[in-house]
This record gives C-alpha cells, structure tokens and sequence, in this order.
C-alpha cells in the first residue's frame, strides 16, 4: 500500500488568536477546528498532517528546516511573517519541497503594505481569501502536485 | 429540491492556446478539457458551470454584464487582462456577485509587472499557481461561499 | 440659417448600466435617459447630439474615426478606458475635434489609479463629479467654444 | 417663496491679473467681467453670489471659515493654492459645504506638478479648460446639487 | 525666586474652529477651552503660556520671529502647515528655541501626504492623538527639558 | 525551389489613418501604399507578406494566434496597443515566431508613457524613427534571420 | 471604590542597555529606573503598570496576547520593532485595547527608515522625542482616554 | 541721458533675520547692509533698486504684481518660498520680466527638500552660494541682461 | 553627377572585441568585417562610410565634433555610453546632423539598466536587436532620409 | 605576553544548513568545518573565535550585547536577517565594537531586495562573495584593525 | 605687494563649440573670447586665470589633480560631465580648493535629467543662466571668497 | 613547477592620490606602498600581479581588454567609476575573468549615489572597507578561486 503523503502545516503570529479576533472577517472558526478539520480532510486523500502555530520566527524556521527529508509538502499562511521574514522564505527554499501559501482574506485586495509577500517568490501556489477552506484547497493542491507523474 | 448555484467560468486571451503552448508551465490539458472537468465535479457540487472564452475584453465585459440576476458567482481567470482591464474590474464589481479570480501558474512569484492584479481588488478569492486544479478550488470556494449562512 | 453644431457624445465600458449600478455614487437615471436630456438640451442650442456607448474600445476608436470631418465636437466619457486606453486618446486627438471628457463621480478625489487619465491630455476640457448634468455642461461648453470666434 | 441660493465665489492667487496676462491662454475677460457675468447667471437660477479674490492664503481661509452657515456652497479657483494649500483644502472641508473646483485652463493635460490638486480631494465637482465658462457651469452644477431631493 | 519659564503656544489655520469640526475626530473642547486650560497648568510647572491661533503662515513666522530671546520655548500645532510651510520650520529653527509639535489626532496613521511634517525635522519632541491632553503633555515635556541640567 | 518566408505584417490603432494625421510627423503615405511597397519588396526578397490592420485588440490577438504554424515570422506595428496591451505581447509570445516591431516615428525620444513597450519584452527587434521605410527593414531583418543557418 | 487601570509597558530590543548606550542621545536613565518611575507615577493616576523588556519580536506578541481581557491599555516603545515588525502591529490591533507608542529621541526627525513605524498605523497616539518622559506622558494619555466618557 | 534700470529686489521669510541666524553660515552683514550695498552697487551700474522684505507669501505675490510696468527686472531670494510657493512663481512669470533666482548659500548641495525651486523653472538664471555677493552678481547679471541688444 | 552621402560610422567601448565575446548574442562577424560590409553596401546607394572605434567617450566626441561640415549623417552604435554618456548625445546634438541609433541585440528587452538611452533623446531613428544587419538597416535609413525631398 | 584578540563570530537563519543546501551557490563546507578552520586561522593571528549560529533574530540581539566589555571585534553574517533587521543593527551599533559584515555569495549583484543591508549602515567592512574565505578575511581585517595603532 | 590669486578655470565637452551652436540659447560668443574676457577681468581683480577646455573627463580629473597646491580656486563649467562624472567630483573635492560651478544657461529650470549635478555637492557656489557674463561672477565670487578674513 | 597567477590589479581615478586626501578616510599609506605591498604578498601565494592607475575610463577599458588570455584574474578598484561606468563593467564581463571589486572606505555604508555599484552585477566578489588590506585579501580570495578544483 502506497505511503500517506506527510504535510506540514505552519500557521504564523496571531493566528492562535483565531474565531476571537475580527470574527466579521476571519470568521469564528478557531484554529483547533481548522487543525481538525484538515486533519479529517487528509484522510480522504491519503495523507497526513502536522499542524503547528507559532508567534515566534525563528521557531518556524527551526520547524521548517526539521521538514527536510522527513515530509513531503508544506502549507502556511505565513501572518505578518508573509511580508516580513526573508528568513521563512530562505527556509522554505532550503527545504526544496513544495509549498502553498494560504491568507485567510484575500491579502491582494489591500492598497497597503500587505499585497507584498516574500514567501510568493518561492511558492507553488498561492491561495487568498477562501478563509479556512483555503487550507483544504492548499491541502489538494498539494496531494495533486504530489501524485503528478514527473 | 435546491436550485443548483449558477456560475460563470471566464477565460481571458490567449487561454484558447492551454495545452500548445509552453506546456512545461501550463501543463497539457487543453481548456476543453478543463472545462469538461469543471462541468464534472459541478455536479457533485449542486452547481452547473457556463464556460466561456474570448481574446476580446469588450466580448468578456459583455458576458459579465450578462450574469447580472442569472449568475450566482464567478470564476475568472482574466489572462493577460488581469493587469490591464480596469473595464472587466469594473463589471464584476457591478454585478455585485462574488469573484474568484484564478491564475494556472503563481503570478505572485513574478517580480514584472504580473504580479499586478486589477481584478484582485475586487474579488472574494485569488487562487494562483494550482494549475488546471485552481478552477475546481475557485469553484468549491465559490459554493462554500453561496451555502454559508448569512 | 445658420447649420447646428453636430456633436458626438461618447459613452464607454459599464455605462450601460447606469441607473442599475451603485445608484447611491451614479445616481438613478438610466443612460437613455441621460440621451434623451442631451438630445432635448441640443436643441435649445442650436446643436444636435449623437449618443453611443459600447464595451468595445475598438468599436469606439472606429466611432471616433468616423466623427472624422462629420462632427464638430466630442463629448466622452470613456468610462474604465480613461486609465488604460492609449488608442481612444490617440483616436481623439487624430479627429483634430475639440473634446470634452466627462465623468459621473469625481475621479479626482480618487487616490487609486482611477485619478490617472490618458484622455485629459487631449481635452480641451474635463469636467468630473457633475452626474448627469456634467454632459449638459460638456455640451454647453463644447458650443460656446464652437461659436467663440477665432 | 423660496430663498436664493448664496454662493461664495473665490479666487486665488494672481487670477486678478486676467485678461492681462497670457491672453492666448486665459483670455481677454478680466476678473471683474467674470463676477459681473457670474451675477447676471445667478439671477436666472435664484441664486445670489459673492465674489472674492486674494493673492493670500491665509485671507482666503477665513473667508471660507466665514462661509459657515452662512452660504450655501462655495466655487473656487484656488490658482496656485490648488497644488500647494492644506489649509484651505481643511477649511472647506470644515464647512461641509459642497464646494466646486474651477480652473480655466485645462490642469490636468499638464506633465508637471500643476495636475495634482489638494483641493479635489474634497470636491464635489472638478471644471477644468472651459474658461470663464466654467465658472457658470459650477454655479449651475451647484445650485442642482442643492436643488437635488436629499 | 526663579522666573517662570516662558512658553509661546502657536495654533495654525482652522484650530480657532475647534469643538464646531467634525467633533467625533476632534472632541468638543473649543480652542479658548485648550487655553485656558494651559494657562491652569502652566501656573502649576512654574511656567506661563501665551497662546496663539492664526490662519496666516506670515502671521506665524512672524510671530515666532517674535519669540526669540522673549520665550524659553515653543509648543506648536502647525495644522494644515505641519505639511506645506517650510518658512515655519525654518523660522522655529531660527529661533534656537526648543520645540514640541502637537497634534489633537494621530496623523502619522495617515496614508495619504499628513504623515509628513516639515517641523518634526527640526523639534526636540512631537506628540501626536492625545487630543487636546497633547497640548499639556508637550508643556510638561518642554519644562522638564528646560529644567534638565545641561 | 525554395518556398517563399511567410510573413504576417500588423498594424495597430488609429494606423488606417496614415497620410491623412499629422502629415508632418507620420509623412504623406497611406497605410494602402505601405502595404503595397511591402508586397512588392518581398517579392525581391523571396517573401509574401500578408498585411492587416485593426483598431480591436482582439481581433489583432485573434490573426496572431491564426499565424501559429501559418507564418513564419511578424512584422508589427502595435500603435497605441505597445504601451497597454499585454494581450497582444502574450499572443506574439505564444506563436514562437521571430518578431520585429516597428514604430514609424522615434518613439525613445519620448519623455512620456510612450517610451514604454510591452512588446519590445519578446521582440527578436524593434526599429524605431525609419518612418514607412522601418517596415521593409523589419521585412530584411526578418528575412535574414530566418535565412540565418542555425 | 474605582479599580485601578491595568497598564502593560513593553520595551522592544536593546532597550534594556538604556544608560549605557549613547547616553548623549537617550540619556543615562537606566530601564529599571524608568520603569520604577513609572510604577510611581502610576499611583498617582489610579493605575498600575506591568512593565516588560524583550529582544525577542515573538515574546513580545506573546505577551501582548495575554494583555487580552487582562489589561486596560499598553504603552509600548517597540525600539527597532517599530519598523520590521508586522506581527507586533498585528497583536496590538487584536488585543482591541488603547495603544500608545513611545520614542525616547524623536525618530519623526530622521530622514532614513527610522521615520516609519508599523505601529504608527493602529496607535490611539504617538509620543516621540521627550525621552524618559515619553512614558509618563504615555501613562497620563492612555489614564485619560480610558476615563472619558463614551 | 539713458534712464536708470529699475530693479526690484525681494527677501523672503526669515532673512530679516540675517546677521542673527547662524552666522556660520549665513555671515554676519544684517539685510538692511545687504540693501545698503546693492543701492550703492546700483549706482554704478546706471540702476536703482527698491528692496522688500517679507514673511508672507501673498504681500509678496503683491509686490511682483506691482512690478509690472513699473520694474525692468526682479531679484528675488525666496527664501523658503523656493520650495513651496507656486503662487510667487506665477506671479514672476506673470509679470513678463527677467527674474534672477538668489541664495545665499548652496542650496543645490543639499540632499533634501531644499535643492528643488519652483521659481528656477521660469528664472533668467540661478546664483546660490556666493553670500551677500550673489545679490550683486545678480543685480550686473540683470542689468547686463536689459542692455543686451534684442 | 550627384556627390555621394558622406556618413560617419562610430562604434563605442569593447565593440572591437566582437566576434570574440559572447558570440550567442553578438554572433561571429567581427567589426572589421562589419565594416567593410557596410563600405560595400554604402557603394550601392551612392554613399561613403568612414568607420571608427573607441573605448574613449573623448575621442569618440572629438570625432563627432569633427563631423560637422564634413558628414552628411551619422551611424551610432554607442555601446556601454548608450547609457551613460550626456557628452556624447550633447556632441551629436550640436552637429544637427541626423543620427540612427544601433544595438546588436535589442536592448529594449531589458529589465536593467540598460533600455535606457542618452542617445535616443537626440536620434532620427533607433535599430535595436538585428545583429550586424541594423548597420546596413540604419544606413539605408540615413540614406533615404537624406533623400528625401524637404 | 600580550593577550589574545576575542572576537565573536556570529551565523544568522539557515546557515545552519551549509553544505547541504544548494552546493553549487554555497559550496559543500559545512558550518562545523567554517568554524574550525576559523579557529585554526585564529591560533596564527593572536586570536581567538567564538562562534555561534542561530535562526532567532532575539538570540542573535542577545548574543551580542553580551559580547560588550567581553569581545573585541565581531564577525557576521547575518543571513536573511541582513536584510530585515535593524535590532540586529541596533545591537551591533550599541557594543561599539568593530564589526565586519560577511556574505558567502556575491549579493550585491542581486538585483531583488537581497542587496539591501541594514547591517552596512554600521559596519567597518562588507564580504561579499568570496565563499568560506571571506570569513578568515574577515577576521585578518578585523584584527588588523584592532591592531591598528590609534 | 600681494600675489596674485591664480585660478583655473576649467571648460567641459562641447564648450569649444560655443559660438557656433546654438547661439539662440548660448550667444555668439566663442570660447576663446570668454577665456580673454576673463583674463581681463582677472587683472583688474589681482588675480590670474589659466583656462582649459576638454572633451576628455580623464584629462579634467588630470588637470583638477595638478592645481593642487598650484591654485588657489577653481572655475568650472563641467558641460556634460555636470550629471555623470564622479571622478570629476572626487577630483575636485580632493583639492581642497574652492569651485564655483557655472552654466551658461539655466540648467534647473530644466524638468530633465540635467538639473542634476554631481558637482554642486562640494562647490562653494552655483552660478546658472547668466551666459559668458557668469565665469566673470563665478571669478568674483572666488575672489571675495579668498579675500574674506577667515 | 606550476605558473604563477598572473593577476591584473587595477586602480580608478583619484587613487594615485591615496595618502595625501583625506587621510582620516583613506589613511597615510600611498599606491606606491599598496602596490609593493601586493608585489609583496604575491609571492607568498604563487601569484604575480601587474599595478596600474588611471584617471581616464578608456585607458582603463582599454587595459581590461589587453588582460584577456594574458591573466588569471582581476583585482579592480573602480573609484570614481564604479559608479558610472557601464563601459567598465561591460569589459570586464568580456574577459570572463574573476573579478574581485575592491573599495578603501565601506561604500554600503553609504546613504547616497555611492552604495550603487555597475561593477557589483559581474563580480565574483566585493570587499569594501579594509583600506589598503582590502586589496590582499582580494589577491587571496582570487589565488583560492583559481585553485579551487572546478
């Protein structure tokens, strides 16, 4: 039986905060739910998922260099790291797996400084403004990435 | 019974070519096919799709003016009007249906004038980068979004 | 008896739908309406107007090219093609006709690119945030430049 | 019956010097004859006005203070001030009058600094190269908008 | 006994309409109110304030020219001129007094050309959104400094 | 015998108007005659040129895609389309045909939005200021590199 | 009897070398002197300070992230942060609480990127320039808006 | 006997102050020294000047406009009108006569907001630099320029 | 019989090395053979070329200096000075000589620095991307321009 | 005998990773080897290293104030973190050491956000390029430095 | 008896031509004659020129380097050289000597490249617009300024 | 026995005045001193190094050109150039040598025009800011290139 493809999922800075902060625009999902609810959905597709949240950046970098060799494909919705941190994006890049990065509200809508990310320069695929089904879809987009025949 | 949700599937210029040209980018299905596809998982979605293609923005304008009151939402991948068409942005903002907008490969990567969306200001959604599989995310994101409860 | 003054009023992309669209910005009255105003207000000054509209920037540059020795003046308000069409300016300026472009809102309180327009190079005047009656006042305007001796 | 329309007409910096001055560009009307036509306009639309001129910014700010509760609406051609004046762009701001920017030349054909204006920000309306013309189009625009049913 | 510190308190154009304009942004306590309400505090530091409003920038300048070796220090609310007057900045400059610069909200949340100040160049502090408590704030702050050892 | 090199040669905007615009700048010759100057020069040259000029952007995508596997090289002149059209540029990217684009007058003498050219991006040349003799340059330049041994 | 104001202070990196740094520039009061000072100052308001120091942007969202529903407002001096960092920008604005930032020296006098905060964006007020004192002022503003009536 | 040219010579704001404000810089010779020196200069140059100072923009937007019919030429050091005067620069080009542009020290050195002029882009000439000399450099420079024959 | 078009050929820094340096852009043909494929095109439309290199912007302007009077027109491919040298596009401005500017490969495809040019400001015309053959091109070019009946 | 140099030697995010990521940029020695060769080079130079590597920007900050009164001189690359951090700067500045600034590649021949760095600001000397070398450079400048004499 | 002040006075690219380029803008008056016009304005000033023109930046820099210790100022009319030679600038600097920059015309009235100066950053004055009559100025000025008691 | 590297060291303009300008910048130590140094330190490392200075582009240009097959490597200091010439840059790219970009002072430190570099783009590597010991350690990176097995 072919092995489950191993996906880690990264949330960024404040996103602990879900379902409590600006429901009218995140929702009232928490991130738990979302964390179940992918979970679910990876066994649907024959794969797994490690869900980690972190305020810190380096810790996310630590994370991210940990994937090497050990999973398949990341998913992350960087926070304010997306348009701040060369550091995520140098991981993510040193990892050489793909990547798909999710923003709950669609981010390229804003006039300001949040339409820039650093991650988009080294991702796969973006995907903005889903809220949490953004997730599922980063999650098939990369099993279907995955199972492509090279 | 529910009424199956209505959606407009546009695509801009030069999306006649998917499947001749450069396909190590954009694979080789050709836009008859994804069309196809997207008809298929519709129906497992309580959705029917009308897709609908043209190198001309004032025929695309036309066709959104149309699904005002007979659309329910919109998935369009705007080609190369994504950075050059303040006249289609205008008609799917006066539609007032939601839009998902879709790029097969991740313009947001680009450092040239591509990562430059007049569409994205106004839409729900951006999905960029998930190849022919970014249409069935939009239009499950689109679903999603008609089903959610008020 | 002197022969009127025979004006070609422009409408472009999404005009169309005037009276259905945000009528909170663009008001209530329908573009038919609007041409049947200026057709009245012609009259009253020794002027006959030709209304069009169209989606299609390339059907308007052949309308400008055919004002070419048959019109006097232009009256324009080019719509979502004030940001991006080069062609309806150069069009413009090849009729060597005086030309007044008008817009419903005041584009120039905009901080977007909707400030920008490629026509108000070439206009002998523009006129913004009048509604309706910024065509009357175009009109007006164009007729008194017409009869202004040299 | 119904009370006239009180206007304030002001003019900034050196339009005292019209009709002396570039005549190819502004013409032969001086300033005196724009008012005096201005008055007889009024007349025909029950509207009264008052107008004003000032090469000093801080003279034209307390006239438009003066303004509060006591006009109706205001029409300005802020000459120079137009690029320059944060002050009086506040201060009409600050009598929630509906204000209509004038200028007699057509500013935004203009390359340089001259096609940025602070005073547009919070206008109602902008009448920019119909010349002494435009003066009695942003009266009649004026008193419409006061005529408008809320 | 020591001589009280001598304070010249400067408001620019439009502050005189304080508590009447947009109150919900700018609260209801009129310019006389923030005054006398300096003069109280003043009593209390062993200082002493004059207070000044003018629509005029000459008016200003002249003003702080006035300043120099009769004032121990300034506080200063350029309004509209934070923005335009080089010639206040320059003259506050001259002086050798120290400056604090105040404002009733937060302009430095702004995105549009209030985030910019000319003055804040050349003050020892700037005090932005406290409301009317800035005013006291910057005096408190310029006697602390006036009394700090050199 | 060797077949003859098929050549598609477009004109842009507004070019159906040669000889009759601005004489001074674009000279006395007429789009008819240009055509016919440059069947004729093929002739010499062991090429057939097909020429075709629209003001629809659009159709122009339209006959470029038409040209994939029926030409074997592009001569065009995109007018007003080269500063705004990404459609046009994405089209000639997709023929992978040679592509040399001409501009009758100097347009890098332009201090304004002219001196830009999304279609240079993909071009094999551009030849610029030649007036109507920069078509049969494009003709030679094309001839040559398609005669050019790989 | 009244509950005191709860107050979190945060000083961002190398705050915690004040005294010892450049004490021409941010004088030699040490952190834990101004923090005693604070705690001083706070009984006299009816408030109580929490006071904190970290190098590291993520313990800094950490502990803005408990001040949710456990404090009444924060003063912050995010030192270098003010100008890298979006996720502390992103906690302030989801703790919902009143925020003032502090700068010891007056950064809005620099010409490089020092003149840029992130925080600036979401701040109740700005206080930059009045060294030690800043907090205070800090301290009496944020005491003072909590007090006022809604 | 040839009449004397007349000159008119205008200061700023602030250079009333000269001889006062930073020495090091600006010298020690007091304006009214300054005017001392160029009526004596004048004298030997068949000319006479009339010299004015002022803080504010419109008196001297005044005093230009006087000068016309009245003046042969104009030398003005705008002080810090050079940086934000439009309304002096009009009125320079209204008046239809050679204006020389004086600074005292090099302004064109400086890296900031103070090497841009408005009034440079209608002046004869520019002399920045030269001290109290450079209003005598200005003063030979005009007079030579009025007695060049046409 | 008529006298031949005398044109002055000039080739700027590192040219000499061609045929050397990367011959995939530049291909093999050195300059010498370049040159005397342009001395035997010349032949042909009644013209003679006279062609120099230099890595030195001085020499090249004094040979452009020396052109005046003596040449009819001018062929630049000006090289790395394309970019940088005002001297050289001044020298050939003040020859009021018509000038067609050359690059072997086109340069207008750059993101860099270089599509940027001094020259073209000045030039009759602009050849860009064909290789050896836009100095033939170009002295057609001159050729028929010098032709032409004025 | 005189007493050895103490320098620190600082790694920032991902060059943990050396040899492994990307060996055709960055070669295939490993971190652990820089270090040692860097301690062996030490031994000849009277001097010896400490080094450290983290991928947290507060380890990093706190790391080199405790280098104050404890090292001579530091040696740093900062990684990403070159180019997003001023606390790093912020500390560096603050131990008032001498600090030389080390890249592996050449990154001021990037032409995205790569070569901006916060750290040249306050650097003695920039490495940029010569691989592992440029840190046994690094050292040899800085102890030449501290060598110096004064 | 005093020596005389010895100044080199230092003519840019294309300055040779002056007299038979452009006279409309630059007068008839050729270089040579500037030269003896100051030659004999120096006499009267106890002071000698030596005056040079080249076409050569190096051979400038060269014969900047060699005044060193050899004259007491510089005049400078860098041509060309003015926007794009730092060695110019460096060379001029490294003297230590003081340089008047003239332009025969009014360079920053210019809106192009060209009101741009490397060398006004480390001249002592400006001088711009006033013809051959600004290198006698530029002479006075370098004289006073060596006569003024330190 | 292996040949030694045979290494171009090449010096820009102003260079040959090192010792004698600005020597708090620059140090007391001359070319002379710097070149033996070199002469010097080549032997240790099997290598041979040819010095050469020059104020004059082309001569420069001209010297690269010559190094192509007659040496290994490139030390440049460009001055002056490495700011401005394009020509430079292209010439040492043509000799597809390794090149190592050396400056005195640490330009990237540098707020204006300095910190841009044309030579960065095309070296192998860039050391800036050990004075003189710059140059060594740029002859030791390019001996260990060389000998690096490929």
């Amino acid at each position: 039986m072919a092995e489950a493809h191993r996906i880690l999922v990264l949330h960024g800075p404040n996103l602990n905060l879900l379902g409590q902060r600006e429901p009218e625009i995140y929702g009232r999902t928490t991130l738990a739910e979302i964390d179940a609810g992918l979970a679910a959905a990876a066994k649907g597709m024959q794969a797994e998922v490690e869900c980690f949240q972190s305020n810190h950046e380096g810790v996310l970098v630590d994370r991210i260099q940990e994937a090497m060799g050990r999973r398949d494909g990341i998913v992350i919705n960087p926070g304010a790291f997306t348009h701040t941190s060369v550091a995520i994006r140098d991981a993510l890049a040193a990892t050489d797996l793909p990547v798909v990065e999710v923003h709950l509200s669609n981010v390229f809508a804003r006039e300001d400084f949040r339409h820039r990310s650093y991650v988009s320069g080294i991702a796969l695929a973006v995907i903005s403004g889903l809220g949490a089904g953004g997730y599922t879809a980063a999650l098939q987009g990369l099993v279907a990435h995955l199972e492509r025949p090279v």
